[in-house]
């Protein structure tokens, strides 16, 4: 696209057109200013088949904000609604309607508050709510998904694989094969969720972190091509790259000629005053050959140099690399651990798009409406009472058992403060028959989990940085019970309701079906 | 992203840092202008778990070449360049370095032929070659992947979406769920393969579509919670949208409510001398729905009505949604034919994202260099020899037999006309024991596929309308033989190699095993 073009698919037309023609609608009932409140959540935890989350870590929050302050209906925009006609040749949008979206399309009016990013998320837990004009509300909806959705994917699972690797250096490597310019927004995912750097350079330089890369298979093979070997190529790097001499081995022959070809470089540097930092893999058995590396580089004196792996990782692959290592390198003499510790992880493939399940499927429902005086809760009843979304304005708390570990997430009703409960009744949201009651000496504390990010439009949220949001993810992930966090398989934490907002809804329920029958 | 930042992120810088570390190396040993090769190409067609794709469609390389027009090393890029420090705290670029990027640093000098968008593509076969000074080359690499990987991806499963629903209208509606602003970039890829029109007003806008959309739950929860009815949601969506009047039905109950609610409306839009365009069923059985629909609408006097289907489709969901009318729809009194060409898909998450196989392993490798006044072949041998590239340049060739049907495409070597072969032997690219003899007269032609699109950084080739792309996908999709176009199982497509090629891939794994032992 030119950038004439970019500004028009990536301004406030990137919504989906139903959005536009209900906004024509309220405003030709006179509802377009009407408050409403959306709530943004997600209903399954990712689940990418032969695993499942147990958690996730949320994101997206400040790139949203920024492109909501960024965008309004420009007169380009008009012209082209403008031009829309419909199967009559009629024009699609009515004049009167295109004037007031000229004069007051843009979400300058919009109040919201939020989970932070970085922090652990469940499911049916409101993560971002939206208040404002009716109108403007609703053609907000596509952008807030796209933005949120794709950004708390890929944090969640940045942090299963962080936690997969056992917390060692961990690389995104996504921009080949991600989906397009979202590969920016999924390298920050990934460094909120878990990746300490990335080999995206544009990225990096606006996030404020180094870029992080070594060479290709080309390079060797451009030294082949001109009459040169491996060898010649891997002492060109290191006389450029003498303190950052990370070597990729497996052009010709892994073991029998690249990590050969890089001892022997390594050497070079040692005598020269350098310290060799590592060797890739990038083929092959990683397990296998990581140990035939460390065995290798151990005896020429290297035990400490890195093992970078990578190749279609994620968190099932680097913890069967890790099982593999554990069970095998004792029998070829080699602390297991320690050669653990030295492994180093760049993700690429697997991580940016989510493989196994490549879409959070978070929704944005509306769940009031203002009256003449007080908000009136909207609800969707749906086939299974699992998908009936919890209405009206609500609190989020998370509850902390004796041992300050975060035990569930309650939502409450807007005025109901559970801090102040005698006894703490968490519903199940459907299930009638299951709560738990909790006295409140079983408690730490009740931690609510909303900040005010927007009044009317303006920012009233200091944003974290990212080093800030990393530090909220692993005071997160740390209160987390273990078998939440359990790569497969994981124990399911819970999200429960009060007993005020438990009566509220069944109530809607009722007075909805009422209508359909 | 600020403006600035985008630009940045967007930018030439693009890319990952390897990139660029490997330019400087080749800068400082004056490789840095040597004219390379590399070629584009993918491996396996998307496998989806269930399913596999038996060819892709092409898609991505107008957006590639505008991006390369668009950026190159600006002032602010190499400032960031120099700040990048090593773990000396030494600069990473050399000052020598960073001015020749300065000056030379842009995609003008870049040479490439490719397949034309639209067109059937298989694995192994270039599908974008390009030339130009090495180290400008290599820094493309990562940008090219990024283009070329995903909308190829998404053209292919629109293209197996349209197969599947045998032709009907098919709506792209993925801008919630897909990856940030990728897609925009899918949006334009489902286009290509398949998608009729999509919901994302933005890209419609820039590509010269109309938008489609209806209206969403929201609207129907709205008037519920303002004390109307479902009844009187449909009424004002049909006062105002008179002769677009889609109505979704399934916010209380499907069968209960909001199809005898529609009926009533399009009644009233009937006297009024409007023609109802349809329905839509977003949740539960769309098979049963479909049909129960269908009944409800003949018996009122529509049978001619839209039933547009949404909610988590895909290929196969469509094929067994087909299956099961065509099964159940005479039990019920109707003609399943006559159902199936009154439904539309509305296709979101599983198209945006290619739900089951998230991405396309396209590589981008280093297949010649040029000497004093020859091409040098490169090869990168891997473990497998199936994973090793074929060398040199090539041109690409399509087979077409007696039935003009594609049996197979053909790499030859550059200088290579099999058009003048007396019979043609098809070699398997990897395995010598497999091979195809063809008499010339078992051939009714074979076709160039590749086309010259830049010289030295110029355009010389007429980018073809969306249109003009549909035209050719819908032209190579009826040349493949029906076992190739099966959703599950297809049939495998050849993909050839001649002798001469076959000979001279032999030569150069030889020679860089030599190297190896």
């Amino acid at each position: 696209m030119n950038k004439v073009d970019t500004k028009t698919a990536e301004g406030i037309l990137f919504t989906d057109q139903y959005q536009l023609t209900m906004a024509q609608l309220y405003y030709r009932m006179g509802l377009h200013e009407k408050p409403a409140q959306f709530d943004y959540f997600f209903r399954h935890y990712p689940d990418y088949g032969a695993h499942k989350a147990g958690y996730c870590i949320n994101a997206g929050l400040e790139w949203l904000i920024n492109w909501m302050r960024s965008v309004r209906f420009r007169k380009e925009d008009i012209e082209y609604l403008r031009g829309q006609t419909r199967r009559s040749g009629e024009p699609v949008f009515d004049q009167d309607f295109l004037t007031w979206l000229e004069e007051t399309g843009h979400y300058g009016d919009i109040t919201m508050n939020a989970i932070p990013e970085g922090r652990v998320v469940h499911p049916n837990v409101p993560l971002a709510v939206f208040q404002g004009p009716l109108a403007m509300a609703q053609i907000l909806e596509t952008s807030v998904l796209n933005h949120l959705n794709y950004q708390t994917l890929i944090a969640t699972k940045a942090a299963r694989i962080r936690e997969s690797g056992r917390g060692q250096l961990f690389l995104e490597f996504g921009a080949r094969r991600g989906h397009d310019k979202g590969v920016n927004a999924g390298a920050r995912a990934a460094l909120i969720g878990g990746a300490d750097f990335t080999s995206n350079v544009g990225i990096s330089h606006v996030l404020g972190l180094p870029p992080k890369g070594t060479h290709a298979h080309s390079m060797v093979q451009a030294f082949l091509a001109l009459g040169m070997s491996e060898l010649d190529a891997f002492k060109a790097y290191a006389d450029v790259y003498p303190d950052e001499c990370l070597l990729l081995v497996d052009t010709i022959d892994t073991l029998k000629s690249g990590i050969p070809n890089a001892i022997e470089v390594f050497e070079d540097l040692k005598k020269k005053g350098y310290k060799p930092v590592g060797i890739r893999l990038d083929s092959g058995d990683l397990a296998y050959l990581s140990i035939q590396a460390a065995k290798m580089l151990n005896a020429a004196g290297f035990p400490d140099t890195s093992i970078v792996l990578s190749n279609e990782l994620d968190e099932l692959n680097i913890w069967q690399i890790i099982t593999q290592i554990e069970e095998e390198g004792p029998r070829n003499g080699l602390d297991p651990d320690k050669l653990i510790r030295r492994l180093a992880y760049g993700v690429g493939t697997r991580l940016i798009t989510s493989a196994g399940d490549s879409s959070l499927g978070g929704v944005y429902k509306l769940v009031a409406l203002w009256g003449d005086n007080t908000w009136i809760p909207a609800i969707k009843i749906s086939e299974s009472t699992s998908k009936t979304p919890n209405p009206g304005n609500k609190k989020v708390w998370r509850v902390y058992d004796k041992r300050k570990k975060a035990t569930a997430d309650l939502l409450s009703a807007e005025d109901e403060d559970p801090r102040k409960f005698e006894k703490l009744v968490l519903h199940h949201p459907s299930d009638r028959s299951i709560f738990r009651a909790l006295d409140q000496e079983m408690v730490t504390f009740l931690e609510p989990l909303m900040v005010d990010v927007l009044k009317e439009g303006k920012v009233v949220y200091n944003f974290p940085s990212l080093e800030e949001i990393r530090e909220i993810r692993d005071s997160d992930i740390e209160s987390l019970d273990s078998g939440v966090k359990r790569v497969m398989n994981p124990h399911v934490y819970h999200v429960s309701i009060t007993e005020r907002l438990w009566q509220l809804k069944q109530e809607l329920i009722e007075s909805v079906r009422e209508q359909g029958h």
